[in-house]
């Protein structure tokens, strides 16, 4: 078959590579049908993952159609059209019994991450793959929900919700602040909606973004380019600061612009994947009555968010701004690695 | 009448100055019985918190009797006996509707901070206090609390419980650290027991305090001045880390000994009243799933927990260590303020 | 002054009565602008609330002018039009200082309820009202908000937010039952979006007041009156039942279908004001998982609807049907009493 | 191999059996070193689970040695020494993902619940057991642990703590009563002590079964016998009611008794399995802001209690009071059926 293959920092390339086959009885095979490219791929380019090793097979997003099931699969069949997590969880670790999927104590590559496609097993970004403890780790398309729309469960969807949205513990009538608006904050703007807030405000750098975070449906927007950004933000509060603020950019800049946004008894969520530690102002926050939430998406949520999608109720057909076929895929890297220059969002890729 | 006045850093006297006078409806008079000196104090008098001028009387925990009632107090009684809270609560402000008291957004003082004994306004280290918003400051003591128990509950038992406990969402079975070993950690060592931990590990860099820890209910100590301490603390988990982490010192070091106990899934929660920026490590903790709490009191546990100290079911005479009149509190502040050469608690003095 | 009197079973009139007074200092007088008529009014009317007694001015809703404030009163001045709460909260005892404002522990009227106005001392159906604890009971109404909106918050909007929605514990993505399509079952439709379900289904008899639970945002409505109406609400749902079903109608036989349609695991929210016992088959139940939750509005999240309300983000514009002047009164009582044959919501006396 | 096999109402015998043997990838088979006896099993005896058939082995409660594996399992060996839960989960259905294990959509049996063991397959009253799911069904035993202590850890210690303790939501300071002194509310006496209550009263008619609820942890006793003892109950409280009623008998007289124990604000917990529906009084309740739950233990928390009973923190092994062998298990039913004439609570059959 033909797989992305990492071979290295800043190399990549679209190989012939041998077809995986079932190693564990709670293995299925699956024919992806569509993938995509997420920010995470890219940082592993940059060579910022050294578990990465070369030869692997990017990607932990995708859609396909199961061809092979192992002998421990009860709950699935060949045939069946299904979402892959991008978490894969055992379903039976301390970590699983508690619902930190993200956690889990997967016996497949290095202990305590759920987090193993395109990381420490091979990935998505391929014709085939096998998909570890299957019957945990994917869910059935439902009718009437395109590949544009399902793959944004794989992770975009949960990861805003459950880190940005449900870490910050969004409640009906607070003012929701959030800063960057690429894929994941748009998803944490979106989503954000189910818990019934009376304002979330979207912050960038970037016009066209904010235009977006309208779309999407922010009630305000706020271009933090200019000088009196966080008094326009506290503008649309009683004064005091946001409710939650949730980071959705992984830079030490954004985190303390979330973090100074806050009210007392406010709430942070941190969604950006960081490289670099951060300073916190602990002497001037040790009084304010705040929390910081931090995490890598558990997909508790997924089914319930697949549902929504399913019944048309979240837009997550704007999305996907872009589509390629698989041999289009270096392509399709070019694009959402210049996502600004190219106005992308996500990328298809099927 | 007598009283301890803050004349700028590094200076206090125990000076004669007016009684205190009704200025609100909601106002009462105290007559102290007893008071006690806070690690915040001496921050205070090394000139760290700017908002305290020259001329204030220090001090915000104590017991008393009201002398004197203002026009709009129902519920209260010249001669009943007394808890001063630490926080003083309007009960009305959006803030205190939500129970957040620790931010009331209280007329006297400065807006946003219910602490304002001994800050905003004059305090407890003196013969005759005024309490605004009394009926909400207030709580009768009740029958069998000594003054070296009732004492506690103004500000050491509901801040380890609340700020260090709660805010750290300890659950039966947890394994708990507390970083730091004074007064506010021994108090989280022991109310941690009222969510029925597995294990309750004390750190700190002072044996004599670790034993003190285990009398106030650690099952285990661990001094943090041995190289392997943190693989000591780890060995009493199940590898991962700890459940909760409390920090109860307030320096960049030991809040960082709190943020890598904790184990994926974890919390830490942070007592400590810090002076500088800490230095948070995102780019390795922003995976990890913990979420990082800290503030002021609130006091929603302070009627909850003078119960427990009523029924004699928390050891709180544990704390008071050394006694003093009121005319010597210099001696007190001395005492106190050289902890460990005196194995010095709490002090009392009455 | 005017007012509408009680004077036992069935009998009631709009008197000539003094005007009140302040009697403790944390009291305000407040000139009425608008009222309005509850279904406890008419139980009450029946002889169905003995503490009642006769004399007694009915009313527990309603907006006004404040005319005089008492010496406590130091948030509010003459002239704040205010929204008058159906909860009185001393904001001092025990249960006001969990956020149990339903049973303050009120001195005046009966001890152990939040609920006086119409009930324990006079009410709001009348040209002035005293209103007790005045700082904790009434909220300021901001710009822009219509009497026909702002009276929602009396009571209506609150309870079926409170006892409905959230007693029922609604999160994203569940299926709502609304059993009781009158003013605080359309409530619970219309703030369970701010939970973000996937399904609201209202049942009623009446198709009428099924048409206007669609404009209040069920997405589905299920007449009972249907031998299958059962099994129509279950193929809304996964096949196991409702989330949460939300009885808003007071009969043994409304309360018995909630419990029935909820799935397990699901939760059970009783807001409606019952005359009888009912049947609780445990024999069946005890093995489901189900939580059956009750009581009286709180008035914890009024201020946050009130803040919705005034974002015009919760059409309650449509509850208010027919429009009377005071001196109507009685008219407003014969068109609410027979809600059905006029087509009648809520009746606004203004 | 020799089992207890039912044969219909009042009917049982010690018979010899078939072996079982592997049907599923993802089953284990077990020798049985340990079972017991639960009220659940007397229920059966007497017919009233028809979906209990003739010929079904009892028992759902176990220890024992893993010899045995099917081709699906991985984190398990032969050897391996487990505790059987009552609750059997196959750890990927919508349920099992909500941790809603009590409600496993299982294959095996009926669909919709988790308890099959001795009700829809055959249970562990034998000397060998097939276990389905085991991965997520068995518990390997801590070292130190007896099988007197660890058998508790089948169902009677989860289901006391999850549907007495948690669903009754036990808080810090709390007065809890518990109503039934059998070993499922001696359970929950013991197993409240995990959230720091003021006091927990159990109540009973039996005076032994009240000496032995002090042994397990009570603060007071009440006799129902007496006249007076829900005057008695309420002397214990601030005079408003317990904060929490956990019922344990399961008839309508003690369902009653909690539900009117409780204050404004609090919660009952119904843990005892019920013939006959009961009357609510919701004429009286509605207004109460009190909730019922109610259900099938999860078995959410049985790692965590059984980490506590493995660090001799619960005394558990109070709770076997006779021991016999297989082969004397007709006599071991003997006693536990006339548990009051032998002053037995848990009997241990190895």
């Amino acid at each position: 078959m033909k797989a992305l293959g990492y071979h290295g920092p800043g190399m990549k390339s679209w190989d012939e590579v041998p077809d995986p086959v079932i190693q564990h009885p709670t293995d299925v095979i699956v024919r992806m049908v569509a993938t995509t490219i997420c920010g995470t791929d890219l940082h592993i380019l940059k060579g910022d993952t050294p578990e990465v090793v070369p030869g692997r097979i990017l990607g932990h997003e995708g859609i396909g159609e199961i061809t092979e099931v192992g002998s421990g699969v009860t709950q699935l069949q060949v045939g069946d059209r299904v979402i892959l997590s991008c978490i894969s969880a055992c379903g039976v670790c301390g970590n699983c019994r508690q619902g930190l999927y993200s956690h889990c104590l997967n016996p497949e590559g290095a202990a305590g991450i759920g987090w193993i496609f395109g990381h420490l097993i091979d990935g998505t970004q391929a014709e085939y793959v096998r998909v570890p403890f299957a019957e945990n780790s994917v869910y059935k398309v439902p009718e009437g929900v395109s590949d544009a729309e399902g793959i944004l469960v794989s992770d975009v969807l949960p990861t805003g919700f459950e880190i940005g949205v449900q870490y910050g513990k969004v409640q009906p009538g607070d003012v929701v602040a959030v800063v960057g608006a690429g894929p994941v904050g748009l998803s944490a703007v979106m989503t954000s909606q189910l818990y019934g807030p009376s304002r979330v405000i979207a912050v960038d750098l970037d016009d066209a973004r904010l235009a977006r975070a309208r779309e999407f449906g922010a009630t305000n927007t706020v271009n933090s380019g200019q000088a009196d950004w966080a008094q326009r933000v506290l503008a649309l509060t009683d004064g005091d600061g946001v409710d939650v603020a949730i980071e959705a950019v992984g830079t030490p800049g954004t985190f303390t612009m979330a973090v100074n946004l806050v009210r007392p008894g406010g709430h942070v969520a941190n969604i950006g994947v960081h490289g670099k530690p951060v300073e916190l102002a602990l002497n001037d926050l040790w009084i304010r009555n705040i929390d910081i939430a931090m995490g890598l998406v558990n997909t508790n949520t997924t089914s319930m968010l697949l549902k929504l999608v399913a019944q048309h109720r979240l837009p997550v057909d704007k999305f996907v701004t872009h589509e390629f076929s698989f041999d289009q895929i270096e392509e399709a890297y070019e694009v959402f690695g210049n996502a600004a220059e190219h106005d992308a969002l996500k990328v298809l890729i099927h």
